[in-house]
């Protein structure tokens, strides 16, 4: 693996000022959060360093080298190109900056979407991506409050302004969005902490 | 296959007056949206008689009916019973009602999620089913207008709108609804009637 630095210099490089200093905010809340919830410290500042990295690349590059890496895209993302970064961002991760550890590239390529089974590594980019200094949508403040309470209601609150924000948009909506945010009250159910009448 | 006659007598004895009376609502507007799109005037009607043919039952009940009739159920059907008595309302029409038409017990079947390749028919009863006369809720009356305008855009919108009511709920969504949307808005998308930069 190359250096932070090094890595710093080439994100600073190849990003545009505003994604550079979200890549920024990231940082700092991934970390906070990863305090916060005994996630590794190191691992979770790595992975919000480079989670956006494939972003400012022009959408048909980031498809040709997709291909070229053997991602397999499924129809959602080949519509919503914008979903590609993020499995495209853990692939350059790894041969860009050489970052081998599977739990850091598990957590770049489930950021946008989440994934069912997320790790707290995984919720804790997921989140800090959603509530970095930089963000403004309503909720926001509700939702960076709840975040250093309950990491997994913060989660499952995030995906819920999204689906509500992309069906407003008249979008596509990747169902592992859905099957993370199920997946969550799923474990609430069975822990007791949920309860509905069916 | 059981007469229409006495299916109806059977479903006013079994069915609270409010399901009964919401059992003819959807025959009406199945009928009618039948007409409009060319699709069989008689399955629509009959598809829509036995629709809610299990939804009065108790949920234990039908779930071991469900497990009788050796249906699947997924940990989001198990968790959230309401969805049961779609495909086994499906099962309950072959088996107590005698009909044995594959198009018929589809669309029984899928009606509350919607499923990704919806035939016309499955459209028909899944839309009458959500705007009955008997169904008030904000924008019924504008999905009413649509429906007869564009078969798709209405079912997208039905979703749109059930997808939020649960988000807001705090319920599970069945990732199926996520891909019966989808999958409408991928074929208007190939269509050139929908476009996005991604």
């Amino acid at each position: 693996m190359i250096s932070k630095e090094l890595i710093m210099e080439d994100l600073k490089r190849n990003m545009t000022q505003k994604r550079f200093a979200h890549t920024l905010g990231v940082m700092e809340i991934a970390v906070a959060l990863a305090k916060r919830y005994g996630v590794d410290v190191e691992k979770a500042q790595l992975a919000a360093m480079v989670h956006d990295c494939a972003k400012d690349m022009p959408q048909d590059e980031q498809l040709n080298l997709a291909r070229q890496f053997g991602i397999l895209l499924d129809e959602i993302s080949m519509a919503e190109k914008a979903l590609i970064h993020a499995p495209l961002g853990a692939a350059l991760a790894k041969i860009k900056y050489g970052i081998e550890d599977p739990a850091i590239l598990r957590a770049v390529k489930v950021h946008t979407t989440g994934d069912p089974k997320m790790t707290p590594l995984d919720k804790v980019i997921f989140l800090a991506d959603y509530i970095e200094p930089g963000r403004n949508f309503p909720g926001v403040d509700r939702l960076r409050k709840v975040a250093f309470e309950d990491l997994d209601d913060a989660v499952i609150m995030a995906c819920d302004s999204t689906i509500k924000y992309v069906i407003e948009g008249g979008r596509l909506l990747h169902p592992r969005m859905v099957e993370a945010r199920n997946c969550l009250l799923l474990e609430k159910l069975k822990r007791g902490e949920k309860k509905w009448g069916g």
